[in-house]
């Protein structure tokens, strides 16, 4: 596997620092700062021997340019508990869980990390496949933002990286074109929709389809469309 | 299992801040900072919502204070790789490899985290009876202090916490008394008895003895000692 770490609007310098400095530690290259167009001294300062990795930061105004970069997009936050019904932020992953689901995979992944004090957008997260939460206790659940991304790659850092093709990007919006195509074709409420969508997101999410089974899943959803369309 | 954590002479207020957010993140609450009279603005700006670890933090002029208080004492590094001959450091443990081993265990686990540029002194790291390290690139193995402190309580802080009674201190000291009366009863080389005593607590140590096991080990020692004494 290979990891991504997005950080969207950044607020503090500091925190940018200790990021580069825990990727390079964690042997993590490819760092994308999403509204900024450089980095300060504070930065370089706590980066410490990982100046290349903030050299090397790919700087971009607006998410969009690089969120169809990633075959897996996994949007982190720290906000959980909300209702098993509300499929935005549920259910999430532990870092460990999504080792385990990954430990046997290889691809391209994105790890996207919020703003510290709003976190993620509603559209980042709902456009990611897999949502991530660093289990804390709930006294005190919001960690530092570096902290956070140092314990997620320590995590992800020992995961063997052979094993089968992850479903690509093109896969994967293949099979959400599919389910679009399908719910058009049905008479579904239209007040649930959205959040059933959102729903099977989150369940092809979490499975980490393969690229075989992506195709075979495509190939499922388009029949169920043609049958509909038959009658 | 009760885990504490120990600050050796820390150099930086803002790693003292951090650290106590990430143990009130991780619901420890016992904070020791060897070295310092009182922490300054920076370490409370840094702490965010865990100023009550900082303000209950125990300020100890010396480690000699607290180092009979824990069960077990485990010594962190960020410098492995020396040859397997040498105990200091070898075998260490990873986090993943202590939550293992304690988690079937209760006691009271101290964690002891050296300054940022030197770490430990050798006499605390020969005192501990684990060495851990967390696994990190060969390229920058060097985490910043406060990173290194949250993924060490990241990874212990789902530990069940039931379970068989870890030996007590007292125990412990018991085991090493015996084994310092067995070398002073044997006629061992004289420049290897520092070294495969170091060795035997790191054994031990590793293999986290329980109460029943201490006073088992004890036993067998002083018995050795006492048919040595017959002849």
């Amino acid at each position: 596997m290979k990891f991504s770490v997005i950080l969207d609007r950044p607020k503090y310098e500091g925190n940018i620092g200790f990021i580069a400095r825990a990727m390079k530690n964690f042997g993590l290259e490819d760092l994308i700062i999403v509204g900024k167009e450089d980095v300060g001294e504070e930065a370089r300062s706590r980066a410490s021997h990982a100046q290349d990795i903030l050299s090397d930061a790919r700087m971009v105004s607006g998410i969009g340019e690089v969120i169809d970069d990633f075959d897996l997009r996994v949007a982190t936050t720290g906000i959980r508990g909300e209702s098993e019904d509300k499929f935005k932020r549920n259910p999430f992953l532990t870092p460990k869980e999504l080792k385990n689901r990954l430990g046997d995979k290889k691809g391209n992944c994105g790890l996207f990390f919020g703003k510290e004090d709003h976190g993620l957008s509603n559209d980042v997260i709902e456009s990611c496949e897999i949502v991530l939460s660093v289990p804390t206790s709930s006294d005190y659940p919001i960690l530092n933002l570096s902290h956070a991304v140092s314990i997620v790659l320590y995590e992800l850092s020992d995961i063997g990286g052979s094993g089968k093709n992850l479903a690509t990007r093109d896969e994967i919006d293949s099979v959400n074109d599919r389910i679009e195509e399908l719910f058009d074709d049905l008479d579904y409420p239209s007040f649930k929709v959205r959040k059933t969508k959102l729903m099977l997101k989150r369940i092809f999410g979490r499975a980490v389809l393969t690229s075989r089974e992506a195709h075979s899943l495509s190939g499922f959803l388009r029949k169920i469309s043609e049958k509909i369309k038959e009658k």
